[in-house]
């Protein structure tokens, strides 16, 4: 019964990417620990580029430097 | 001072609703341990249904073959 | 597929009060939402008093003072 | 390489007050505990009114009454 | 940036599990949304398993039935 | 009613210093938000070196190489 949760920052995932987030976390579960892929959850939370921080200064900002 | 935080999908659930699972997750902290509701917390996430997988498929898929 | 996690202080919560925060959160999940209990996931996560602060003061000393 | 969860009310919180958050918090973890802020990740939640309970009352009851 | 949080029961997932765990959901970032490795975060909760409930009912109490 | 959870590697921050965490958060929310600290909440997990990675690998083996 393993719960993944993949936090990433909103910048366009498609769903075809998320779907493989899905598949690809569920069958880490299964490989590693041996877990029924039928109790394993995932669960992807997009956050706004101006709500992540890193090395004191938002996304946001970190992306207009790039 | 309990903290209970309700993840679900996102797939229509009212303010109606979210009132009651406030409620009833207050009640049962005040119920079952004693804590006092003044400094109880319920917060809810909605999750996108393509955010959320089960046995390595997103709700989406899952609510299509349903 | 609900997953419910119920944030409390370290303070002695029995295995009969846990089994009760099991059982309450997902009939919750059940009554309010119409959600299927066999993929509903409650998670307690137990912290301990030095670790949690209200009002800048940590449970700790909280409790010390009552 | 600490992680900072920030959860709010969504309740018209400024990128200037994000990013005083983003700061503050990474300060906190350089100064109290000798962290590198280059791997100090700083996340900010802002949660719907409706979703957000204390007391057993959602906070878009709460502002109703004050 | 990503922040990967799996949540497991705590059933004596050894260190070599956990590595592979790290080392599978990095590159999981990597492969599927081209994430830096450098910043990429794994956090791995390992819970009581009477603090993890399915259906209603604690992990101890199904591994009792099994 | 802020809620700020700091996730930090269990490598032996002392009672003052989670004071002094709990004391900052909590003045932070007050100064950038002008949020009530009585219904601010901080809660700090400590978790082991095995389980937090970084770039592929867990803080043990990182520790090691510094």
């Amino acid at each position: 019964m393993p719960f993944v949760n993949i936090r990433i920052t909103k910048e366009g995932a498609t769903t075809e990417q998320k779907q493989q987030l899905i598949e690809g976390a569920t069958q880490l579960m299964v490989d590693v620990l041996g877990k029924n892929p039928k109790t394993t959850f995932v669960v992807i939370d997009e956050v706004d580029t101006d709500n992540w921080g890193i090395a004191g200064q938002s996304v946001t900002e970190i992306r207009k430097g790039e």
